[in-house]
């Protein structure tokens, strides 16, 4: 009868672009469907101060993808979806975990050892130059993110396997210093076949390299972008080769299978490039429409989006309350009566 | 017509011994009498859960402490007493700061250093042995229990003045970064005229050295204890040097100028070890009676020591929840409406 408990958070520093639809958003959703699955999903606006300090972007992106998961079909009546910064019992417990939680542990993270290298590299006499306890210490709230909820599986890429690790380590040291299976283990869920979209210049697609398409960008920027993506110098007439295209890349993400072997057909053609961004551009548009539309509504509605929020936080905040009571029992933080 | 707040943060892992009491608590109480002060002490219970993970400790210890607070005159009307774990906003403060606070910063903790030395003297590989993020990371903590009120002005040994530093450092790096006086810059206030008190053994009173004299032992108990305290060989009759001895120091503490200088004549005639032992419980005892018993039935009567707590906790959110909510506006995680 208890189901499978699936946690994701989403950090809030970026604007949704058509390869965070196709790699991450679209199959959350699909997946919150699953009826034997309890899914969270989180707007990790605590995880965004790490690496962003101008709010207007951290607000913002918390709207943008608010309205973006909403206008996509998120079933809130289904899934949790909530923000971390409403759920006061998540920093509390990051504080009884870090009181478990050996330095050591972190001197190890990928994440801060990259940070550390990187600046030995450029010949800094502080290896611990530019680095804040945020970034040094963020795997503990990530492993508080997940305990507090006691989630089962967590999808994450290769890169954060070892976070959840740790999230493992510190449950443990906790059940076993407080005696009792206070914390699910949680297990790492990654997906080697994730879709993943080149961007404009035919890199990955990626906030950092500053070559994205929105996803629910207007109409007419759309067009705009999609004419800027890269291609080869090949005339119209002579045979493309789709395996290589960003363009049919993006196209056949979208596309039925059907659809896209149609397209396929249409490089060995020699479909010009102008036709085949035309086409692009045509069916993006059609498929975006519905939900661009929504998204916009959304956007002009932040009040929606706020009571959508504060329901997902009440829902979660009825998990988390009961089980913070438990665990300041357990170390020896409850009331006197 | 602003006043100075002053702020106190009370560990609690241990039982209030006579030392605490005048080294400590007895000057705090009568500081929070000043009516151009607002006074601020908790209970610091996370602080606890660094250094003990014994939950029985850490529990009896807070509702030992309070007790003894309330026993002695804590004007609860005036100074604002609380538990730290009672203030969420206390956590959720702290994780901000971690996003602000450089990790050298904490490198170059004097408490860290030194469990850093102590590895490296025991010869151990890691350095980090036995060292947890919640040790490592206090200072961030111990930052947002004086930022999260704005106190003026920490009452602190000289081994903290750092730890006041570092708050200073958060304080202003946030005020810049998010451009606004959002934190008071705290002033450490070191009184090196802190009366300290020897133990049984004639070192310094304190819970490590297993010498102390709880405060509200029972009459019988005291007795015992006191006739533990280490003198030296001196026969009746033979003049003895108040100066030296833990009896002495003990009474002193506690007499009058008048008493204390009729105690030293008797020193110098030559009282009996013996006599002196029964004249110093005799003179503790009739001191702490009154507070003993009010300490006695506050122990007994946890829902009112509950209730104070949670007045206290009331006041002090009244104060926190509203500074954190801009808090969360300026680093971007404000409400949408």
């Amino acid at each position: 009868m208890t189901k499978t408990r699936v946690l994701t958070g989403i950090t809030t520093t970026g604007t949704p672009h058509l390869g965070n639809y196709v790699g991450a958003i679209r199959p959350a959703i699909a997946a919150s469907q699953d009826p034997n699955v309890q899914s969270y999903y989180f707007l990790a606006d605590f995880h965004a101060l790490i690496k962003c300090q101008d709010p207007k972007r951290v607000q913002e992106s918390r709207r943008e993808i608010a309205a973006t998961w909403l206008a996509l079909g998120l079933d809130t009546d289904n899934a949790i979806f909530y923000r971390q910064s409403d759920i006061p019992e998540i920093p509390e417990l990051t504080w009884m975990l870090s009181c478990v939680c050996a330095k050591g542990l972190m001197n190890r993270a990928h994440a801060y050892k990259a940070a550390v290298a990187e600046n030995e590299e450029a010949g800094n006499q502080d290896p611990d130059k530019g680095i804040t306890m945020g970034l040094f210490g963020y795997p503990v709230l990530m492993a508080a993110d997940i305990l507090m909820f006691n989630a089962n599986k967590v999808p994450v890429g290769r890169d954060q396997i070892q976070h959840i690790e740790m999230a493992r380590d510190m449950a443990g040291r906790f059940n076993h210093l407080f005696k009792n299976n206070f914390f699910t283990l949680p297990e790492a869920v990654v997906d080697d076949k994730v879709a993943v979209l080149n961007g404009l210049d035919g890199r990955k697609m990626s906030k950092s390299y500053n070559n994205t398409i929105p996803l629910f960008v207007a109409e007419k920027k759309l067009l705009k972008l999609v004419r800027k993506i890269k291609t080869n110098s090949l005339e119209p007439g002579e045979p493309k080769d789709p395996d290589t295209c960003t363009l049919f890349q993006i196209y056949s993400a979208f596309a039925s299978a059907e659809e896209a072997e149609a397209m396929r057909q249409e490089y060995a053609n020699g479909i010009g490039w102008g036709d085949a961004k035309n086409r692009l551009f045509e069916y993006l548009n059609e498929q975006l429409r519905e939900p661009r539309e929504r998204y916009q509504a959304l956007m002009e509605d932040p009040g929606h989006i706020e009571s959508v929020l504060m329901k997902g936080a009440e829902r979660a905040r009825a998990e988390a309350a009961p089980t913070m009571d438990r665990l300041r029992q357990a170390v020896g933080l409850g009331r006197f009566v």
